[in-house]
């Protein structure tokens, strides 16, 4: 049935998204786990893994992990995709492969679900790194004790390091029908946005920004690097596990840049406006560590002014996909803006 | 010609290595490097890429690297390798993937030679996080000062993070010939030999047994984790990037197996009997620091006579494979066996 020829119902989009978190969730318990079949002489491994849990499990907004299923839904409107529970995972994959040669459809569900937890793996990795006492030195995330305070530094360090290694790893099972190109190409944009020409880079910014008065351009170059790059590469991998078009993928590319640099600018308004524990973080970090933001460049209606505009940037990208069905990735576009937290 | 009628010639194993180290060298140079199309607004993303290049460059052995590209000769015997300059690199690969649309073994070292710098960056990323205060805190480091010491800890902490981050880069090139199944196969054998299953929780093993008294069978698990699973990769992902049987690849894995334990009963040999000098790190720390190590639980005499079993075990796991030239992976199973530091 080509159900683009009907008018989509319309969309619930509490309902989409306590959907996909329920099966995110799922997912990540299942896959940054002991692998039963180690069989380790030393528990140390299982600690590290415990240490990885802690930075990764029950809690987060998974924003990330939801604009790469947002994103691979907007490409693939009018497919139908048959979502597995997790728990049946690999051993049902194998079934079914076996049993049905085309399971395009399925394994795209799939490789976006092994992309949204990679990505989210990523994330979680730089705050367990950014919160440890050489960096930003923060003691509570997501209001629990960060993962240095709660399983020592050096642990912290090694289940960052552990935590990025996994991404990958999930982004290449073996032994699965996804494409050898989707999976290559699902790398190559985690690794280009995660690297010294994204996150990292980003953060390294930040870092010698202290102290410094920023101009406008410097201050946007920072955040489209540190946080901007995995919130776009999110998109871009949901959009890889589809089937777009050099011209869609573009214009995709212009939405995440857009959200991306508007979850900063809310992000450096809730600092100063929202309390630690909305937060879940600190709060008030940012003038005390005297670090530049679009409220102390543009002011707090200025930078709420600017949030606005890149809303609106952020919309004018998806008409522009020529995509049929966009209201997820809208509805997740107005929730970064609106966010209290 | 099928040149495997003909006898090889006579191995010139210190050749063969200075030919190889140059690759590498060069290849390293030139992809551990700021992308000058990047035009960053902010200089920190550079500072950060001049630390990753102190990590990286100038200095070490490049054991694993020259294991890659070893175990690729191995399966490729009798295969005529066309290696390029890399600095000619993508434009030439272009323009002969135009001319000529058999370019399978010209590329085939294109990968093993991705494959062998990116499992440098892997260990020269776990030896930056490893020396840092919170691990081994360790000032010295192949003669030089460790990277949080010329750096300052945090950009080590990032350097360290987005050397990992490009080490994936490298093995997913966009618009390149080598094959998709070849850059995900070559992704998932490096992403698990580094996390929690291969160097990341054999660190967590070392950092959980200062003071213990290790069996050696927990003795040999760490190693196995900490530095056998990426000496290992480094022999399966030179395999990955031929052609080889599951057989073979098998043998090589034991081979991988035996010169990677090896490997580290030598180091901790040398710990013992080198000076700092000859090291070009602090000796003398495994037992400051009241580490187990198999000195401590064989003796010195026994810790050099297990050396020897492990060597035989790796050349035997050779003979097996029944490839037609396995030299230089046995001359390189020898210097690790007799190397001085």
């Amino acid at each position: 049935m080509d159900t683009r020829l009907n008018p989509p119902a319309p969309l619930d989009l509490d309902g989409w998204i306590a959907t996909q978190l329920d099966r995110v969730e799922r997912a990540l318990d299942r896959w940054v786990s002991v692998d039963a079949s180690a069989d380790m002489e030393h528990h140390a491994p299982a600690d590290l893994m415990a240490a990885m849990r802690y930075a990764v499990l029950d809690g987060g907004k998974r924003l990330r992990p939801l604009l790469v299923l947002a994103a691979f839904e907007a490409v693939s409107s009018g497919l139908t995709h048959d979502y597995l529970p997790v728990e049946e995972g690999d051993e049902e994959v194998a079934r079914r492969g076996a049993a049905d040669p085309d399971l395009s459809g399925f394994m795209a569900g799939e490789a976006a679900l092994r992309g949204a937890c990679a990505v989210e793996l990523i994330h979680a990795y730089s705050l367990v790194h950014d919160d440890m006492p050489c960096m930003d030195n923060d003691v509570l995330r997501r209001g629990k004790p960060t993962v240095h305070v709660q399983f020592g530094e050096a642990s912290a360090l090694l289940a960052g390091d552990a935590l990025q290694a996994l991404a990958f790893e999930l982004l290449t099972p073996e032994g699965t029908r996804i494409e050898s190109a989707k999976q290559a190409h699902l790398c190559r944009l985690l690794a280009r946005a995660a690297g010294c020409a994204g996150m990292a880079g980003g953060q390294a910014i930040d870092l010698a920004s202290v102290g410094l008065k920023l101009t406008e351009d410097q201050l946007r170059e920072m955040h489209r690097l540190k946080t901007g790059a995995l919130l776009q590469a999110s998109v871009m991998m949901g959009a890889a596990c589809g089937e777009s078009t050099p011209a869609v993928q573009a214009a995709l590319q212009s939405f995440g840049a857009a959200i991306g640099l508007a979850f900063q600018v809310v992000d450096d308004i809730l600092d100063v406006t929202a309390d630690s524990a909305a937060l879940g973080k600190t709060a008030g970090k940012d003038a005390e560590q005297d670090k530049p933001t679009y409220v102390s460049l543009m002011g707090l209606s200025g930078a709420r002014a600017y949030a606005q505009t890149l809303h609106g940037q952020a919309l004018a990208a998806l008409g522009s996909t020529g995509l049929v069905d966009t209201r997820v990735l809208r509805g997740l576009a107005a929730l970064v803006v609106d966010r209290t937290n």
